[in-house]
C-alpha cells in the first residue's frame, strides 16, 4: 500500500513545486506547516486553520506521549479525531525535545532516558517506542528518532549522526502501520561533509522524504544556507525535503530557493503570542503606542479575517488589555503570512518567475526591515 | 428618525417573542447577549459570535472610558469597526462597574467620583458624561446611569431610585444622536412597591426599552422571580424588557416566562474560562479525570462547533495542558447552549407551547443538577 507519495509539478532552479499525498489529503508544496505541540496550535482552532489555508499541520511526540498518553489518543480514535483536525498530520519523534532537556537526559547507543519536564518522572525514548508511540497517535507522516547536538562540535556531530543512521535502520525496522509514511532525518551540524555523508546514507535506506535536522540551532544564517546548497545535489529528486524548525518569512524564502519543500516552525505562533505580527516590511509590534489610533490593517496587502476585519488600534487595545484574543487574530495573521507566501512562492516557481519574486521579496524585506516597529 | 423599533410577533402567557430593529440588524427575542467587556467577547472572534448565532453584543462603558478611552473608539469609526461586529451592539451605563468599585467611589446628587482600577487616576461619571461617552463609542442602545444599591437595605433603595430617576431625566436631556435607542433602568431592590413605582416612572419617560437593573445582585432567586412577577403588569407591553446581569440557562427561562425579553450576563464566558460547559443537564467541569477518555461531546444534542468536533476527553486534555483553545471551544459551546435556548424558547412562544417547554426544561434541568460532574 503507497498511502504516500510526492509529485514535483515544477522547478525553476533548484526550486520545486510539489504535491504530497497523504491518507487525510494533499499539502501542495513548499508548504508551511503550523505546530501544534500539545495537539493545538496554540490560539485557533482546527476551523481557523483551515480557513487561513493550513495544508498539514505538525504534532509533538514528547509532549503527547507526556499527556494525555498516546494510548488515550489511540484509544479516543487517534490523532485526527483527536484534535479535530481532519487533514493531513506530522508528529516528530520527539528526540529534539529530549535532548533540549540538558542536564535532565542521559544517551546511550540503545536510546535515550530523560525525566519528564511535568512530573519529574523517569521515561525511555529508543527507535522502538518512538515509532510505537507514533503509531498509536496515528499521524500521516512520523519521523525517525535522531540526535540532535550542538552544531560547531564536530566530534559530537560525528557521534550523533552515526546514532541518528543506527536509529534510523532500527526505526525502520520497528514500523508496522502501512498508512504512516516514515521520514528519515540527516543531521550532520554545520560540516559539510557529514551532512553530506548523512544526507546520503538516509536517502539510500530509502525513506519517502528525507528531512534535515539540527540547523536552526545556534548555527549562522550564512552557515545554514551553505549546508542547504551543499546537499541539495545530493538530495533525491523525486523525494520531499522538509527542513526542521525554520519559520521566519526570509529564511522559508531562502530555503525554498535552496530546494526544501516543507518547514514547520513555532516560531510564528509564539511571535503572535507576543504581540508581534510579521509583514513582508518586518515586524510589527502591536503593543507600541505608536499604533493606538492607527485606523489600518497590519498589512494592507493581507487577506486574512484579522487584517480584512481590525485595526492596528484595536489589535493594540486588544494587547495592552491582556486580552486572549490579540493572540488568536495575530497567530491567524502571522500563519497567513507564512503559508499565502508559500503559495505565492509555488506559483513563481510553476511559471518559471522564482528567481526575480523571492529577489525582489528579500530586497524589499531587507530594505525595510528595522530595529523599531514601522510607523 | 425612528432607528429603534421593536415589536411583538407572538405571545404566551406573559411570554413573548419579539423583534427589534436597530441600524445595525434585528434581534429576535427572547435573546440573550453575550457580554464584550473590552469591546472584545473574550477567547472568540466576532465570526465565531456570528456563526453560533449571537445577534446582540454587550461591551462596558466603564472599560472603554478608561481603555482605550471613548475618543480612540470614536476616531478609529466608532464601537462596530472598531470591535469588528457589524451587529447590534448595547453599552451599559457604567454604573454598576462604578458601584462595584465600593470604597473607590463616592456618590453625590450629580454623579459619582471614583478610582480607576488601572491606574487610581480620578474619574467623574455623571449622567451627561455616561451619555457622551456612549455617544462616542456609537452603540445601537446605550444606558441611563443608575445607581445600584444592596438588595434588602430599603433606605438605600430608596434613595438610589430617587436618584437614578433623576439622572434617567437628565440622561433623556443629554441625549443627541438620533440613530441610538436610550433605555431607562428601574431600580428598587426585592421591594415590590419601589419596584412598581420605579418601573412606572422610567416608562412614564417614554423611553423605547426598560431595564430591570439590580437583580442578581445578592438576593435570593424567589426574590428575583417575585419581582420580576409583580412587575410585569405594570411594564408598557409594546416595549423590550431587558434584565440586566441574568445569564443561567435555569434563570434565562424562568424570566422569559415572566415577561423578559432581553438578558446579559459574563456568566457563560467566565464559566468557559474555568473549565466548565453548560448543559440542559447541569454543569460539565471539563478538568475531571473522569472525562480523560470520555470520546463523546459535551452535549450529544447540542450543534455548536465544540460539540460537533470535540470530545470530552480532548476538551479535558486541553484544561490540563492550559491550552488556551480550551477557553475558546468551552466558550463557543455556553454561549450556544443560551442562545440556543432562546431560539428554542422563542419557537415555543410562538407556536403557543412555552409553559410545557419550560416545565419540562427546568423539571429536567432540577432532576439532573448534581453537585458532582455527570459520569
Amino acid at each position: 500500500m503507497t498511502a504516500f507519495s510526492f509529485s514535483v509539478d515544477g522547478r525553476d532552479g533548484r526550486a520545486r513545486a510539489g504535491t504530497m499525498r497523504t491518507p487525510h489529503g494533499a499539502v501542495p508544496t513548499p508548504a508551511f506547516a503550523p505546530v501544534g505541540t500539545q495537539a493545538t496550535v496554540k490560539a485557533v482552532t482546527p476551523a481557523q486553520l483551515e480557513a487561513l489555508g493550513a495544508s498539514l499541520v505538525l504534532a509533538n511526540t514528547y509532549h503527547l506521549h507526556l499527556r494525555p498518553g498516546a494510548e488515550v489518543v489511540e484509544r479516543v480514535g487517534g490523532l485526527h479525531r483527536f484534535m479535530g483536525w481532519p487533514g493531513p498530520i506530522l508528529t516528530d519523534s520527539g528526540g529534539y525535545q529530549v535532548f533540549s532537556l540538558a542536564d535532565h537526559r542521559r544517551i546511550d547507543l540503545d536510546g535515550v532516558t530523560f525525566r519528564s519536564h511535568l512530573d519529574g518522572s523517569s521515561q525511555r525514548f529508543t527507535p522502538e517506542r518512538v515509532i510505537e508511540i507514533q503509531e498509536r497517535l496515528g499521524a500521516d507522516i512520523i519521523m525517525a528518532l535522531d540526535e540532535c547536538p550542538v552544531p560547531h562540535d564536530r566530534a559530537a556531530n560525528e557521534r550523533a549522526m552515526r546514532r541518528t543512521h543506527q536509529w534510523a535502520e532500527r526505526c525502520l525496522a520497528a514500523k508496522k502501520r502501512d498508512d504512516q509514511a516514515l521520514f528519515g532525518i540527516a543531521q550532520g551540524g554545520v560540516f559539510e561533509d557529514l551532512r553530506l555523508e548523512s544526507v546520503q546514507f538516509i536517502a539510500g535506506l530509502g525513506f519517502p522524504g528525507i528531512a534535515i535536522g539540527g540547523l536552526s540551532v545556534g548555527e549562522s544564517k550564512a552557515e545554514m544556507l551553505a549546508v542547504l546548497e551543499s546537499i541539495e545535489p545530493a538530495l533525491p529528486p523525486e523525494r520531499p525535503r522538509y527542513l526542521m524548525g525554520v519559520g521566519s518569512l526570509e529564511d522559508f524564502v531562502q530555503a525554498v530557493m535552496r530546494g526544501i519543500d516543507l518547514m514547520d516552525c513555532v516560531f510564528p505562533t509564539r511571535l503572535a503570542r507576543n504581540h508581534a505580527a510579521l509583514t513582508p516590511l518586518g515586524r510589527l509590534h502591536l503593543r507600541t503606542a505608536a499604533y493606538a489610533e492607527d485606523p489600518r490593517p497590519i498589512d494592507a496587502d493581507c487577506t486574512c479575517y484579522t487584517c480584512r476585519t481590525f485595526s492596528r488600534a484595536y489589535l493594540r487595545h486588544l494587547t495592552v488589555a491582556g486580552e486572549m484574543l490579540a493572540a488568536t487574530l495575530l497567530t491567524i495573521h502571522n500563519l497567513t503570512a507564512l503559508i499565502a507566501l508559500a503559495g505565492r512562492l509555488r506559483q513563481a516557481i510553476l511559471e518559471r518567475r522564482a528567481e526575480p519574486f523571492a529577489a525582489s521579496f528579500l530586497a524589499s524585506y531587507h530594505k525595510h526591515r528595522l530595529p523599531e516597529p514601522l510607523p
